[in-house]
Protein backbone atom coordinates (compact mmCIF):
# COMPACT_ATOMS: atom_id res chain seq x y z
CA UNK A 1 0.00 0.00 0.00
CA UNK A 2 1.08 3.66 -1.14
CA UNK A 3 2.60 5.82 1.80
CA UNK A 4 1.07 8.97 0.32
CA UNK A 5 -1.47 10.10 2.71
CA UNK A 6 -5.00 9.18 2.25
CA UNK A 7 -7.58 12.07 2.82
CA UNK A 8 -10.12 10.66 5.19
CA UNK A 9 -13.69 11.61 6.27
CA UNK A 10 -14.57 10.86 9.63
CA UNK A 11 -17.50 11.45 11.70
CA UNK A 12 -18.16 11.30 15.54
CA UNK A 13 -21.84 11.35 15.98
CA UNK A 14 -24.13 9.85 18.60
CA UNK A 15 -25.75 11.06 21.85
CA UNK A 16 -23.18 10.53 24.37
CA UNK A 17 -20.07 12.38 25.69
CA UNK A 18 -16.93 12.30 23.86
CA UNK A 19 -17.42 13.47 19.69
CA UNK A 20 -15.62 17.12 20.47
CA UNK A 21 -13.26 15.75 23.15
CA UNK A 22 -12.39 12.73 20.94
CA UNK A 23 -11.78 15.39 17.92
CA UNK A 24 -9.74 17.39 19.83
CA UNK A 25 -7.54 14.25 20.89
CA UNK A 26 -6.76 13.55 17.08
CA UNK A 27 -5.89 17.25 16.99
CA UNK A 28 -3.40 17.18 19.03
CA UNK A 29 -2.13 13.90 18.12
CA UNK A 30 -1.93 15.59 14.11
CA UNK A 31 -0.10 18.48 15.72
CA UNK A 32 2.27 16.25 17.39
CA UNK A 33 3.01 14.62 14.27
CA UNK A 34 4.17 18.03 12.33
CA UNK A 35 0.57 18.08 10.51
CA UNK A 36 -1.22 21.74 9.75
CA UNK A 37 -4.85 21.75 11.63
CA UNK A 38 -7.97 24.40 11.79
CA UNK A 39 -10.53 23.63 13.86
CA UNK A 40 -14.02 25.28 12.89
CA UNK A 41 -16.55 25.92 15.79
CA UNK A 42 -20.10 25.77 14.46
CA UNK A 43 -21.93 25.78 17.66
CA UNK A 44 -21.65 29.02 19.99
CA UNK A 45 -19.95 28.32 22.93
CA UNK A 46 -18.95 24.71 22.59
CA UNK A 47 -15.65 25.31 23.64
CA UNK A 48 -14.24 25.29 27.48
CA UNK A 49 -11.61 27.14 28.71
CA UNK A 50 -9.75 23.64 29.07
CA UNK A 51 -8.89 23.01 25.98
CA UNK A 52 -8.80 26.67 24.47
CA UNK A 53 -5.49 26.64 26.74
CA UNK A 54 -4.26 24.18 25.60
CA UNK A 55 -4.82 25.11 22.44
CA UNK A 56 -3.31 28.45 23.15
CA UNK A 57 0.05 26.77 24.59
CA UNK A 58 0.22 24.39 21.67
CA UNK A 59 -0.49 27.00 18.52
CA UNK A 60 -3.79 25.29 17.37
CA UNK A 61 -5.69 27.50 15.16
CA UNK A 62 -9.48 27.49 16.76
CA UNK A 63 -11.92 29.40 14.54
CA UNK A 64 -15.01 30.57 16.59
CA UNK A 65 -18.05 30.97 13.93
CA UNK A 66 -20.68 30.09 15.84
CA UNK A 67 -20.93 33.63 17.96
CA UNK A 68 -24.31 34.16 17.84
CA UNK A 69 -26.04 30.46 17.08
CA UNK A 70 -26.90 28.57 20.17
CA UNK A 71 -29.25 26.43 20.74
CA UNK A 72 -31.99 28.52 21.67
CA UNK A 73 -31.60 30.89 19.20
CA UNK A 74 -35.03 31.63 17.46
CA UNK A 75 -33.79 33.72 15.04
CA UNK A 76 -33.49 31.66 11.45
CA UNK A 77 -32.70 34.13 9.22
CA UNK A 78 -29.22 35.46 11.09
CA UNK A 79 -28.58 32.02 12.14
CA UNK A 80 -28.78 30.73 8.45
CA UNK A 81 -26.48 33.67 7.47
CA UNK A 82 -24.49 33.00 10.30
CA UNK A 83 -23.98 29.13 9.25
CA UNK A 84 -23.36 30.12 5.80
CA UNK A 85 -20.62 32.41 6.74
CA UNK A 86 -18.98 30.07 8.60
CA UNK A 87 -19.46 27.10 5.73
CA UNK A 88 -17.41 29.76 3.41
CA UNK A 89 -14.65 30.20 5.58
CA UNK A 90 -15.00 26.25 6.39
CA UNK A 91 -14.75 25.01 2.72
CA UNK A 92 -12.56 27.58 1.61
CA UNK A 93 -10.31 25.86 4.42
CA UNK A 94 -11.22 22.61 2.88
CA UNK A 95 -10.69 22.88 -0.64
CA UNK A 96 -7.14 25.25 0.21
CA UNK A 97 -4.60 22.06 0.37
CA UNK A 98 -3.01 24.76 2.98
CA UNK A 99 -4.34 22.18 5.72
CA UNK A 100 -3.98 18.27 6.32
CA UNK A 101 -6.46 18.05 9.02
CA UNK A 102 -9.80 20.31 9.30
CA UNK A 103 -12.04 19.69 12.14
CA UNK A 104 -15.79 21.08 11.89
CA UNK A 105 -17.04 20.92 15.06
CA UNK A 106 -21.22 20.34 15.28
CA UNK A 107 -22.07 21.33 11.81
CA UNK A 108 -23.86 17.83 12.19
CA UNK A 109 -26.22 20.00 13.88
CA UNK A 110 -26.24 22.77 11.31
CA UNK A 111 -26.70 20.50 7.91
CA UNK A 112 -29.93 18.74 10.50
CA UNK A 113 -31.14 22.04 10.29
CA UNK A 114 -30.51 22.42 6.81
CA UNK A 115 -28.77 25.79 7.09
CA UNK A 116 -26.16 24.67 4.96
CA UNK A 117 -27.03 22.28 2.29
CA UNK A 118 -25.70 18.68 2.94
CA UNK A 119 -25.58 18.03 -1.22
CA UNK A 120 -22.41 21.37 -0.60
CA UNK A 121 -20.50 19.89 1.68
CA UNK A 122 -20.67 16.70 0.38
CA UNK A 123 -19.50 18.32 -3.37
CA UNK A 124 -16.75 20.17 -1.50
CA UNK A 125 -15.55 17.17 0.81
CA UNK A 126 -15.21 15.09 -2.47
CA UNK A 127 -13.45 18.22 -4.31
CA UNK A 128 -10.82 18.45 -1.89
CA UNK A 129 -7.15 17.82 -2.32
CA UNK A 130 -6.44 13.78 -1.85
CA UNK A 131 -4.32 14.30 1.38
CA UNK A 132 -6.70 16.73 3.34
CA UNK A 133 -8.68 14.95 6.48
CA UNK A 134 -11.98 16.12 7.27
CA UNK A 135 -13.55 15.24 10.79
CA UNK A 136 -17.30 16.02 11.29
CA UNK A 137 -18.82 15.85 14.65
CA UNK A 138 -22.34 16.45 16.03
CA UNK A 139 -25.22 14.64 17.04
CA UNK A 140 -27.51 12.98 13.89
CA UNK A 141 -25.11 13.24 10.74
CA UNK A 142 -27.07 13.19 8.00
CA UNK A 143 -27.16 9.80 5.63
CA UNK A 144 -25.76 11.75 2.90
CA UNK A 145 -21.99 12.36 5.37
CA UNK A 146 -22.55 8.52 6.97
CA UNK A 147 -22.81 7.41 3.17
CA UNK A 148 -19.35 8.79 1.77
CA UNK A 149 -17.38 8.76 4.88
CA UNK A 150 -14.77 6.35 5.90
CA UNK A 151 -14.89 6.31 9.07
CA UNK A 152 -17.82 6.86 11.19
CA UNK A 153 -17.87 6.51 15.53
CA UNK A 154 -21.57 6.77 16.90
CA UNK A 155 -20.91 7.61 20.60
CA UNK A 156 -23.31 6.27 22.74
CA UNK A 157 -24.55 7.25 26.01
CA UNK A 158 -25.34 4.52 28.71
CA UNK A 159 -24.58 6.42 31.94
CA UNK A 160 -24.35 10.43 32.67
CA UNK A 161 -23.31 12.29 35.88
CA UNK A 162 -26.07 15.11 34.96
CA UNK A 163 -28.97 12.84 35.18
CA UNK A 164 -27.71 11.67 38.88
CA UNK A 165 -27.51 15.50 39.70
CA UNK A 166 -23.83 16.03 39.85
CA UNK A 167 -22.73 19.20 38.20
CA UNK A 168 -20.14 19.70 35.45
CA UNK A 169 -16.78 19.14 36.87
CA UNK A 170 -13.88 21.75 35.63
CA UNK A 171 -11.39 19.75 33.64
CA UNK A 172 -13.18 17.00 32.75
CA UNK A 173 -16.20 18.79 31.65
CA UNK A 174 -14.89 22.25 30.32
CA UNK B 1 -25.33 23.23 44.16
CA UNK B 2 -21.29 22.80 46.04
CA UNK B 3 -18.18 23.73 43.82
CA UNK B 4 -15.74 22.00 45.44
CA UNK B 5 -14.97 19.30 42.87
CA UNK B 6 -16.43 15.67 42.86
CA UNK B 7 -14.42 13.17 41.56
CA UNK B 8 -15.97 11.24 38.59
CA UNK B 9 -15.53 7.43 37.37
CA UNK B 10 -16.08 7.45 33.75
CA UNK B 11 -15.63 4.90 31.28
CA UNK B 12 -15.16 4.60 27.64
CA UNK B 13 -15.84 1.91 25.98
CA UNK B 14 -17.12 0.10 23.04
CA UNK B 15 -15.77 -1.58 19.73
CA UNK B 16 -15.15 1.97 17.99
CA UNK B 17 -12.78 4.20 17.52
CA UNK B 18 -11.90 7.40 20.25
CA UNK B 19 -11.83 5.78 23.42
CA UNK B 20 -8.40 6.25 23.90
CA UNK B 21 -8.36 9.20 21.77
CA UNK B 22 -11.39 11.17 23.71
CA UNK B 23 -9.42 10.26 27.59
CA UNK B 24 -6.30 12.06 25.70
CA UNK B 25 -8.98 14.81 24.70
CA UNK B 26 -9.97 15.03 28.57
CA UNK B 27 -6.23 14.83 29.53
CA UNK B 28 -5.54 18.09 27.56
CA UNK B 29 -8.22 20.01 28.66
CA UNK B 30 -7.46 19.17 32.33
CA UNK B 31 -3.83 20.37 31.87
CA UNK B 32 -5.27 23.69 30.25
CA UNK B 33 -7.00 23.96 33.78
CA UNK B 34 -4.09 23.29 35.37
CA UNK B 35 -4.84 20.04 37.30
CA UNK B 36 -2.68 17.18 37.74
CA UNK B 37 -3.42 14.15 35.75
CA UNK B 38 -1.62 10.84 34.73
CA UNK B 39 -2.02 8.23 32.37
CA UNK B 40 -0.96 4.76 32.68
CA UNK B 41 -0.57 2.32 29.73
CA UNK B 42 -2.19 -1.08 30.00
CA UNK B 43 -1.46 -2.21 26.87
CA UNK B 44 1.90 -2.18 24.68
CA UNK B 45 2.10 -0.02 22.03
CA UNK B 46 -0.82 1.93 21.95
CA UNK B 47 0.50 5.22 22.17
CA UNK B 48 1.31 6.77 18.97
CA UNK B 49 3.94 9.35 18.07
CA UNK B 50 1.48 11.75 17.35
CA UNK B 51 -0.43 11.83 21.04
CA UNK B 52 3.44 11.55 22.92
CA UNK B 53 5.01 14.29 21.08
CA UNK B 54 2.51 16.52 21.98
CA UNK B 55 2.15 15.30 25.81
CA UNK B 56 5.84 15.65 25.76
CA UNK B 57 5.38 19.09 24.74
CA UNK B 58 3.33 19.80 27.33
CA UNK B 59 4.59 18.03 30.46
CA UNK B 60 2.00 15.25 30.57
CA UNK B 61 2.55 12.39 32.77
CA UNK B 62 2.06 9.20 30.68
CA UNK B 63 3.29 5.78 32.65
CA UNK B 64 3.83 2.70 30.13
CA UNK B 65 3.24 -0.24 32.44
CA UNK B 66 2.24 -2.20 29.42
CA UNK B 67 5.48 -3.50 28.76
CA UNK B 68 5.64 -6.72 27.94
CA UNK B 69 1.64 -7.06 26.95
CA UNK B 70 0.33 -7.08 23.60
CA UNK B 71 -2.68 -8.89 22.43
CA UNK B 72 -0.66 -11.55 20.86
CA UNK B 73 0.82 -12.77 24.46
CA UNK B 74 1.22 -16.10 25.69
CA UNK B 75 3.19 -16.06 28.14
CA UNK B 76 0.08 -16.06 30.88
CA UNK B 77 2.12 -15.94 34.06
CA UNK B 78 4.53 -12.92 33.15
CA UNK B 79 1.22 -10.98 32.00
CA UNK B 80 -0.34 -11.44 34.82
CA UNK B 81 2.65 -10.24 36.66
CA UNK B 82 3.02 -7.21 34.75
CA UNK B 83 -0.46 -6.15 35.03
CA UNK B 84 -0.46 -6.63 38.76
CA UNK B 85 2.58 -4.14 38.99
CA UNK B 86 0.69 -1.70 36.67
CA UNK B 87 -1.92 -1.88 39.22
CA UNK B 88 0.12 -1.44 41.80
CA UNK B 89 1.37 1.83 40.62
CA UNK B 90 -1.99 2.95 38.94
CA UNK B 91 -3.77 2.24 42.47
CA UNK B 92 -1.21 4.13 44.66
CA UNK B 93 -1.42 7.29 42.37
CA UNK B 94 -5.53 6.98 42.74
CA UNK B 95 -5.23 6.98 46.37
CA UNK B 96 -2.37 9.33 46.78
CA UNK B 97 -4.57 12.82 46.42
CA UNK B 98 -1.23 13.74 44.50
CA UNK B 99 -3.43 13.67 41.07
CA UNK B 100 -6.82 15.25 39.84
CA UNK B 101 -7.17 12.95 37.12
CA UNK B 102 -6.13 9.36 36.14
CA UNK B 103 -6.50 7.81 33.27
CA UNK B 104 -6.16 3.90 32.79
CA UNK B 105 -6.11 3.33 29.41
CA UNK B 106 -7.24 0.07 28.13
CA UNK B 107 -7.01 -1.35 32.16
CA UNK B 108 -10.72 -3.11 30.86
CA UNK B 109 -8.95 -5.18 29.05
CA UNK B 110 -6.73 -6.23 31.71
CA UNK B 111 -9.71 -6.72 33.68
CA UNK B 112 -11.72 -8.57 30.90
CA UNK B 113 -9.05 -11.22 31.55
CA UNK B 114 -9.16 -11.62 35.08
CA UNK B 115 -5.39 -10.35 35.27
CA UNK B 116 -6.32 -7.79 37.82
CA UNK B 117 -9.64 -8.03 40.01
CA UNK B 118 -12.41 -6.38 39.56
CA UNK B 119 -13.48 -6.32 43.11
CA UNK B 120 -10.10 -4.96 43.84
CA UNK B 121 -10.52 -2.18 41.34
CA UNK B 122 -13.79 -1.25 42.48
CA UNK B 123 -12.64 -1.28 45.85
CA UNK B 124 -9.51 1.26 45.25
CA UNK B 125 -11.95 3.27 42.88
CA UNK B 126 -14.29 3.76 46.32
CA UNK B 127 -11.66 4.35 48.61
CA UNK B 128 -10.25 7.20 46.48
CA UNK B 129 -10.06 10.94 47.67
CA UNK B 130 -12.97 12.66 46.95
CA UNK B 131 -12.23 14.97 44.36
CA UNK B 132 -9.86 12.33 42.33
CA UNK B 133 -11.33 11.86 38.73
CA UNK B 134 -10.59 8.49 37.10
CA UNK B 135 -11.51 7.46 33.91
CA UNK B 136 -11.19 3.56 32.37
CA UNK B 137 -10.88 3.23 28.51
CA UNK B 138 -11.16 -0.38 26.45
CA UNK B 139 -13.18 -2.38 25.11
CA UNK B 140 -16.00 -4.90 27.20
CA UNK B 141 -16.29 -2.87 30.73
CA UNK B 142 -16.86 -5.41 33.39
CA UNK B 143 -20.18 -4.59 34.47
CA UNK B 144 -19.26 -4.08 38.27
CA UNK B 145 -17.15 -1.30 36.88
CA UNK B 146 -20.06 0.14 34.69
CA UNK B 147 -22.42 -0.29 37.57
CA UNK B 148 -20.51 2.14 39.98
CA UNK B 149 -19.66 4.59 37.02
CA UNK B 150 -20.66 8.19 36.54
CA UNK B 151 -20.45 8.03 32.94
CA UNK B 152 -20.01 5.53 30.87
CA UNK B 153 -19.94 5.94 27.28
CA UNK B 154 -19.48 3.59 24.04
CA UNK B 155 -17.70 4.11 21.40
CA UNK B 156 -19.60 2.33 18.47
CA UNK B 157 -18.11 1.50 15.05
CA UNK B 158 -20.59 2.00 12.36
CA UNK B 159 -17.47 1.92 9.52
CA UNK B 160 -14.17 1.66 9.77
CA UNK B 161 -11.57 2.93 7.39
CA UNK B 162 -9.47 -0.52 7.29
CA UNK B 163 -12.39 -2.48 6.12
CA UNK B 164 -11.96 -0.74 3.07
CA UNK B 165 -8.43 -1.75 2.95
CA UNK B 166 -6.81 1.97 3.46
CA UNK B 167 -3.91 2.35 5.69
CA UNK B 168 -3.43 3.66 8.86
CA UNK B 169 -2.55 7.40 8.49
CA UNK B 170 0.38 9.34 10.43
CA UNK B 171 -1.78 12.10 12.43
CA UNK B 172 -4.99 10.68 12.54
CA UNK B 173 -4.19 7.03 13.82
CA UNK B 174 -0.79 7.25 15.13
Amino acid sequence: MSDAPHGLILVNTGNGKGKSTAAFGVAFRALGQGLTVSIIQFIKGKWKTGELETARRLGLEMIPMGKGFTWESKNIEEDKALMTQAWAVASEKILSARYDLIILDEINYVLGYGYVPVDEVIGTLQSRPSHVHVMLTGRNAPEGIVSIADCVTEMREIKHPYRKGIPAQRGIDF
